[in-house]
């Protein structure tokens, strides 16, 4: 993808029925901004992250943001923030497709 | 805002009469979240930043990305990477409010 550009974010989901789909809208070594597309019942198990901060937002659909200990309902228009070594992930546990933009920095590669 | 929480944008957009009200969600070092918004008619001039990557997100509304010598109509659910050194801004040119996540990384207090 070239930048700068309007990014339709559902039009660069990848679906998958095996499991979570993940995709990539862009990437520095500063600032990763991907997809992560749940097919009903597909979910990312908690899982953390060191030395990076992550952004969640929810673009389509609802589930469950899972933490350490709780889980959270959430729905499109909803974000979260896991700061650096915080255990996150997500439970897509609708009907219906569940859609998150997921923002990393700095970007895994960097590391 | 203490996090990991699950973030409604529009509950902490900041409105101004006078110019684009700016809030923030989150931030850190390697990472800021935080929100524009637009009355009508209100916008941010084209501006850089060197050595950080922007992310735009339009949560609410519609209106134009101000890039170098181009404007691209956007709405809610669109986003737009300025990497690093491209000039990039945001004018309100509906009759609505518009509300933009803007994200940085890193963050500009790490500079």
């Amino acid at each position: 993808m070239k930048h700068p550009a309007v990014i339709r974010p559902a039009e660069h989901a990848e679906w998958r029925t095996d499991k979570m789909g993940k995709s990539t809208l862009f990437e520095s070594p500063r600032l990763l901004v991907g997809l992560n597309a749940f097919e009903p019942g597909q979910s990312h198990a908690l899982h953390e992250h060191a030395g990076m901060d992550k952004l969640y937002y929810v673009v389509e659909g609802e589930g469950l943001f899972l933490l350490e200990g709780t889980e959270l309902p959430m729905r499109a228009g909803d974000a979260l923030v896991a700061p650096e070594g915080v255990a996150h992930g997500i439970r897509n546990t609708s009907g219906a497709r569940l859609l998150v933009m997921a923002v990393l920095a700095p970007s895994p590669s960097a590391h």
